[in-house]
């Protein structure tokens, strides 16, 4: 395993199954064939093919045993894997089925929609886990907000604050940040199809019976070539851990100043046993680091040549699934470290 | 000078003399002066101070006479030019007045106020101009989208398309783009103020009235320490220069193909008098990246911590105007650039 | 798996098995072994413990059956895995071993050293693949290199050139790539050693003598706070895949202009069989932006602050392998994207 | 202005008059023509034109008058204004002297030599920065370096060292940026030459001798397309304001913490009289991650496609000079900030 996302040793720290399942290949797989059957049906419920074909032809496609170890050949000839798919699919399937399978698609109408649907189940994950970092603020806030604790500008103790002026600090951005993704969600969450150039010439009907199927919105236009859904919500995702790095910051300073905070299951060390290292809190950072900088390269892929890219589609595939990682294990992260702060500031 | 966009000699590819005043120590500074001067008759209306020493106070501090040398001076001591501006502004007034001047503001409120102040000239400025670019699309559309070229996936012809699909994908994310800005500014453009540490510990009726005479909503709290608004608006800029970007890269390369495109204004060589290089083109890819380069300091910079960061806001000032300007310059290179398309494809 | 090199679906575009190996979790910890067990000899090599307790000691360190979930838990707790690996080593060897187990040494001692470990195999892997490159552009220089093709200044034909000269611009960089590996490696390849704070404080000879053992230089202090080694090898691996983006862009555009190369083993398409797309030409631009981005973040990482910084240490975690991952990969590319040119230019 | 670094009214914190004249756009002018009559001697010196000619030519473009509104304006044309400078250069010369002027040159023969003669004279003061930054760092260690501090790993006292450890963690690094710099400047400086397309197609001897007059090394081949210099270059830079942030990063700690630092000359504030802000401190913090954040873009410029890249080049010319100016800064920054040092640590 390259990315420490992937490995199991330091998975007590970097592990999140749940976004890791979100994620995995098998689900990302089984989008694909999801896709091809709900396309296949689109064709026949518009009667682009016939209805019974198209039966037919789903219950193929949903059938065909895939045989992993060919896509991954094929990947490195082709770039991608879906065309080997659907040459499977073809292969195992009646011969007069093969026009009502994937005819009219190309590859990235089927890669892109099945991200979108992986980002619509993360992003559902994301957004409990920012309420949840909300409450568990709002808890804290409850218990100590009234507490007063000394004000810090420029590295320099000011004046006196509440600790519910500083939590006021950790936790206002995330209603901001609910509100952004209510916003960004129809400029991202919606139907991928406009065939190998993108002109969507297809039979009346068949992509709109596609978008209901997948209970996706129908944009006008394929965006294959036009990216920026993708790199706004990689500016969000990188807003979400940059307002959870700034959490962390703070409470790693508070922890250098050995003053106002109290902190429970701090890290051990292997020399000094009287330490406890306020490890989530660094996480924290690490994490937001770790976004902004790759939110860089999301950006760069932006510049998606002509009616498709290669070089600039692929970036993004190495880069957005480790930028949702990084997040939703920042709102983990933050929702596990505030539940070892066990005093802030002083009573008033 | 050592940004380009300050240069004089490569002015004529870089300049923009509307953005550049928007962005200029001077109107920074007028800006310093109108907010402090605000901020003291908001002093006055809310009875604060008596209204008559603050009406008197206001005219001190408009008609003080700054020395600028000295806040060059002092910046180097302070960081910043807020405390020797007040303290000029002081030393030239009536000692009665001081009570009346900057009492119960910190630097960063009118700092970060004149910012606000600033991105909403630029911001509107920037919206006419894309406005502008897809008025100018438009009618590219309108001449030549029914003309034929070949559609290119993957640095391959694929198969044909027409003009109008490609201008499409240039500029169909402006829209988008538009929508962003309207949806971001109530997160952006709002009045900063807090005090020392944030407390906003003032008379009542103060704050409001400072937001009511400089038109700006006036937030629960004082967002110094929480950078999210300035962060999503960078993405904001790096999303319009890199829609510029792809179009650019697009222009480029359909040169480099020699083919269905005729460009106007190429760059000559010193070298080869039959050049005609596509420079602006060009130019938009190199705006492109940068913006997107930059990004990644900017969400680098909401790692601001506790109650005021030093470091992380001193980058802010380092990377957004240049982002603003790399935006504009874009947006301006991009309306010449298309005056300079004379075909594009070829009639159906 | 979250990262794109950890999958299997896409090994085939993005798997490279040697790497993979020389990077994985199991050798990783069995590298901690192989130092612990060195550091308990030197110890007794030195007489800093009794030479047969520490020959005692070694087998038990060497013998012990580490439970892996154990590992897994504790990384959430410590944010590192070798305070548990030696509290299950020494839970399992005989309590007058214990003094020789780890004493003096801390936890970053051993994943440093760990680290530079793989690094030098990496290395010598990469260094062979570029050698084998630069060998495999000196075939094709002796094939094609005295045909002639169009020189492209500024996405524009400006005067013919030979094959050879544009070879010569994908290939001389290579020799100073190799120049700079061996200059930069004695800054990258040494023991770290400095115990929990990073003073060294080890009986005579110890350091020495676990440096000869791993046979790695032992600088005069400890540079667990000064990662500047780091930030310079991931710049190395930056500029590498740089040059090799290089040659990938310029074969993806010359695949655009169609014209002067003629290449095998393209990728094929779902929707149109006709192409044969440049993936591997691409995939080089793609790893090249990869590792541009990654860059600005290992640089981030030289903020480590006071004597160990958690937060920026794990940062390096997360960018440095795949920065080795993308680089590799692109040599591997580079090598079979070489192997499919059949054709470039034209006989003089 | 733009940026920061050209601003007055903040250039007591961001001035530096001595590299800012080495970058400022009259001396690259004057390079220009420094570069064109050098050239137009070495033409003469080899008998490539007549002697005389050679002679009157160059005393021709020496004494030329040059209307920079025009350069300004061509640069908008052709993206660059050479060909406008040896328009104009022609244009006041005697026409039998043209074929003794810029024949045989292209545009980025002198503008990437006279970057290289601008290197040469920043690195130069860069090194003399970075000597006098060693110097009082050993000063500070003769000074305070036996006393005793706390040692902090991962924000938490661990155990006490002495002052001088930590000073060497800011220190050691700088030797081997002296050494690094040493080590890459014959791939950086050095002559850049070869014409249109760069082949070098010029009379035996004129590379020789322009090399000879401007005491530049001479490359093999032109390195116009290859940029692997520059980006190692800017990684330097980036090396060393990363060093210095991390000095800075751990003083602005220390200040926050409040013990075992006492620093003069801090900023004042305008709302809290009491407060001395650890400017120059923060500011190195700044700079490190300006830098950080510029490199990805310098390494993404490795893209520059065939044989000349307008767009990648012109990215070179917006980051390049700003972290030059960064790390140029950040030297001055910390020789100020070392000054300021009053004590630290305690007496053993």
């Amino acid at each position: 395993m390259i990315s420490i996302f992937d490995q199991s040793l330091m998975g007590g720290l970097f592990g999140d199954p749940e976004l890791r399942d979100i994620l995995s290949e098998e689900k990302t797989l089984s989008r694909y064939i999801e896709i091809e059957v709900a396309y296949t049906k689109a064709l026949g419920q518009s009667d682009a093919v016939n209805p019974d074909i198209a039966t037919r032809a789903a219950t193929a496609i949903e059938s065909a045993q895939i045989f992993t170890d060919a896509l991954h050949r094929a990947s490195g000839v082709d770039g991608i894997i879906i065309p080997d798919l659907i040459r499977q699919i073809k292969e195992r399937a009646d011969p007069e089925l093969h026009a009502a399978i994937h005819t009219g698609l190309t590859s990235q109408d089927v890669m892109d929609t099945a991200l979108v649907l992986a980002l619509r189940e993360a992003n559902s994950l994301l957004s409990q886990r920012i309420e949840a970092v909300g409450q568990s603020l709002g808890a804290l806030h409850a218990q100590f907000g009234t507490h007063t604790m000394m004000g810090v500008t420029r590295m320099q103790d000011a004046l006196p604050i509440t600790v519910g002026d500083r939590i006021d600090a950790w936790g206002m951005p995330f209603d901001d940040h609910q509100t952004r993704l209510t916003e960004l969600t129809p400029r991202l969450i919606r139907l991928q199809i406009g065939g190998p150039v993108g002109l969507r010439d297809l039979p009346d009907g068949v992509a709109q019976a596609l978008a209901a199927t997948l209970d996706l919105p129908l944009p006008p236009k394929a965006w294959h070539s036009m990216r920026d859904g993708l790199a706004e919500y990689a500016s969000w995702l990188s807003l979400v851990s940059g307002t959870l790095g700034k959490m962390g910051q703070d409470i790693a300073m508070m922890a250098l100043q050995g003053r106002e905070i109290s902190l429970s299951g701090g890290g051990t060390s292997s020399a000094m046993a009287h330490k406890k290292n306020p490890v989530k809190a660094e996480l924290l950072v690490t994490l937001a680091t770790f976004n902004a900088t790759q939110l860089a390269g999301m950006h760069t892929a932006l510049r998606a040549e002509l009616e498709r890219s290669g070089a600039m589609w692929a970036l993004e595939w190495m880069l957005l699934p480790q930028m949702i990682a990084a997040t939703g294990l920042g709102l983990n992260t933050a929702l596990s470290l505030l539940k070892d702060i066990k005093d802030l500031g002083a009573p008033a």
